[in-house]
């Protein structure tokens, strides 16, 4: 394999003036309302990159961004100047379709273990490079590295030749990786333009697209637990997100999906590997049913848009095959192993649990769990030391909870509500709290959630945008 | 006299609450349109002042400022916060009733020399800071500078000493007075946030009130020389300072007067000090009437706003009598002489008078001057050497521009229209076409212009904004 063979797009773009841009006078024009050109918008692009233009300049024009918006075509030239910002992933060399998902963050969401491995076992390359835990939610990372020796930092030859062996492989992103994203995330966190469509979904697609994705499907999350909680903003993202990566070049659809309750029955660390390797072995738990349910749907849409399935209910049909057949598990394990990681962890998932203190919650009223707050049962994760306070800090692999009990369910007084694992003792308190705040008992049945409410596609995402 | 005695407000202020403010919040609360309270705004001025609040969040602050308008309120506090985000000058040690004017630049703008002396021969005490060449304006400092040995960068203690002495002193900010301003100023200048009603006016005002004033009199350009070239955006400023100022405590008038040609014969540095010697000594030349008529009416608010006279008009005539009566001269002359100019350079101004190159500009054609662009002039002006490129260099302070006619005139082609006086012969030829470019010839007399169009006392300052 060559080295320094990815490619950075560092050319002046065809077609661009010769005559010197300024940073002031771009700040003006959005400031103004006007509608930024691609030149303009890839010179402030690269300016954050190569941190040229000043830390105030691109937080006023941040600022502008978000208050008077950015049209479509400026959401898509910012999406492609920040994916071409720096080192780009060559996915042409692997000689496959390439596909991937990206979902906005749940609690127990897990999906990533599942469809990665099902999307290679149907002959489909997956370059996924995700994140860790963050806010309320578990980060894919954290989860892998509970797995004794696995590696997330590999370097892009290393990740090419993960995916050449196995199909997929699962890695953090490098620095040289959309260096702008680094440059302007932290600086909207520091400046309130965070929440802002345009932004948020450049600075998503633009991480995703670096891997050179032919196709993506992102999970739209809704509910208690999801981060944008108006239905009307989710929908318009997913929209916004769809638009801009398929005029990006990209295939891409949207699935709404519920995050009204935690995904499956494990939300942690190494919890949420053991119930995707269940899955992946064939095993239907009662209480899985949703996680299986979610994963195929999403793999059924990325072997469709891979071209692998000539639907995305066909798409569902081969991926629920490599669950039976064992392939999926197969590329599971392959990757983990390639990524350095002991898969014999994996022959007593039990007895490699070790948690520093455990603890049943039993419920203390009879009745019908009617809702959850799903964020505050993602904090009670976080807080029992599956999560960290600060980026940099380790997590623990074991802590997490399993949920005994979902909306909708009958609980009589007493019953287990949940099992909680902790780094120790005295971290028990605040997520039992935490729980109990959480959850809603009603006296009747609550009506139940689709767990897939929409999906965009390109059309269907232009239409959205159109009527808006 | 004590060292130190000036005032330097850092205490918390009374109502503040005790729970810690992040500028993040602030940023956010303006954003989402809400409106800061005067500890919001005061945490983020102090932020500024001591740098403890980084760059991209002040510059995020301002364009959200910028976007979504500050109210009148705001403008107070922001305008009081920053007044008080250094040393102050204790003007109460003075005992004597401290007045000032401000004019928000022109072209051949020398009002500060006529009033400045004509105010304390009435027995007012005129503690007045000023600035230096910005843009297409001249700067007060620059010109007094013009004068051998004048020195402009005093002591707050020096400060007091001449005031006391000559009833007036000119003097340059010091690095400790609303340091505030020096940091928000020089971050709007680089994130497009100047044009700000609000923010301009906060800016102008915390300097001049840092000074202890108890009036003020604003000078409020209109025309083509302005910075403000839309009338309704110069009324609403106006009318914007004089009620802020008001609700902080000083008695305020402001002044709309005509910037449509440069005010007196003379634009530059050492021939505009000239010029205004010339009327303090009671001269009375045609081509400085508009420059004589403008000073005693300014001058005329200044004495009545300063309790030595029942009205503006009477004011105009105890001004008028300080330049018949020599009195406004002496005091010119013993305050130049206290910041250490030498007062006999004026013995022979025209034999001081030493510029590197002399032009006569003569007509091309005979017709009435129907109109000037006067922001074209001035820039002529500084490009001849009167002002400088960049912050800190030289200026000349024999370069400027006598302007031998004026709009209305009738002029025969050949007739002289200015002379040009330059540092070398090198600098003649941009300013000659910049003025051959601004004058507008025409075969009927163009209609007059009035020297002062509007006058906003604080009711009709109130009355104004209510309106709008």
């Amino acid at each position: 394999m060559q080295s320094n063979s990815h490619t950075q797009d560092a050319s002046p773009v065809s077609g661009e003036t010769a005559a010197p841009m300024h940073a002031i006078d771009v700040i003006r024009k959005k400031r103004d309302r006007g509608s930024l050109s691609e030149a303009e918008i890839r010179f402030m692009v690269r300016g954050a990159a190569s941190e040229s233009i000043p830390m105030e300049q691109l937080s006023a024009w941040l600022m502008a961004c978000w208050l008077n918006g950015l049209a479509l075509e400026e959401i898509r030239a910012l999406t492609v100047a920040m994916r071409d910002s720096g080192v780009k992933f060559d996915s042409s060399r692997l000689e496959k379709v390439t596909v991937d998902k990206h979902s906005t963050g749940g609690v127990g969401d897990k999906t990533s273990f599942l469809v990665a491995p099902i999307a290679a076992a149907c002959g489909l390359a997956v370059p996924m490079i995700s994140g860790r835990a963050l806010g309320h939610t578990g980060g894919t990372l954290d989860k892998l590295e509970a797995i004794p020796g696995y590696r997330t930092a590999l370097t892009l030859e290393e990740f090419e030749a993960v995916i050449v062996e196995c199909g997929a492989a699962i890695v953090s992103q490098t620095p040289a990786l959309v260096p702008a994203d680094r440059v302007l995330y932290a600086l909207r966190d520091r400046t309130g333009t965070v929440e802002s469509p345009g932004l948020i979904c450049a600075s998503i697609l633009s991480k995703k697209l670096a891997a050179g994705l032919n196709a993506l499907v992102l999970d739209v999350k809704t509910g208690s637990g999801a981060f944008l909680r108006k239905r009307e903003d989710a929908d318009y993202l997913a929209a916004l997100m769809v638009a801009t990566a398929e005029a990006a070049g990209t295939r891409t659809v949207a699935v709404m999906t519920d995050m009204s309750q935690p995904l499956g029955h494990a939300a942690g660390n190494w919890i949420e590997l053991v119930e995707s390797v269940d899955l992946l072995s064939g095993k239907r738990p009662s209480q899985s049913e949703d996680l299986r349910e979610l994963s195929l749907i999403l793999a059924g849409w990325m072997v469709y848009l891979g071209g692998k399935a000539s639907s995305a209910e066909e798409g569902y049909g081969k991926a629920e095959t490599t669950l039976r057949d064992g392939s999926a598990l197969k590329h599971f394990y392959a990757m983990v192993a390639a990524q350095g990681g002991d898969v014999s962890a994996f022959d007593d998932p039990a007895g490699f649990h070790k948690p520093g203190a455990t603890f049943v919650l039993k419920a203390k009223q009879t009745g019908w769990i009617a809702a959850m707050d799903t964020t505050a049962l993602g904090w009670a994760v976080q807080r029992l030391g599956a999560g960290r306070e600060k980026a940099g800090e380790p997590v623990d692999a074991h802590a997490g909870i399993d949920f005994h009990k979902r909306r909708g369910d009958f609980v009589t007084a007493g019953e287990p509500l949940a099992t909680l694992y902790a780094t120790n003792e005295s971290l028990l308190a605040e997520p039992i709290a935490l729980i109990e705040g959480a959850l809603t008992f009603s006296g009747v049945a609550p009506e139940a959630v689709m767990l897939v409410s929409r999906v965009f596609t390109r059309d269907e995402a232009v239409a959205f945008l159109g009527a808006v």
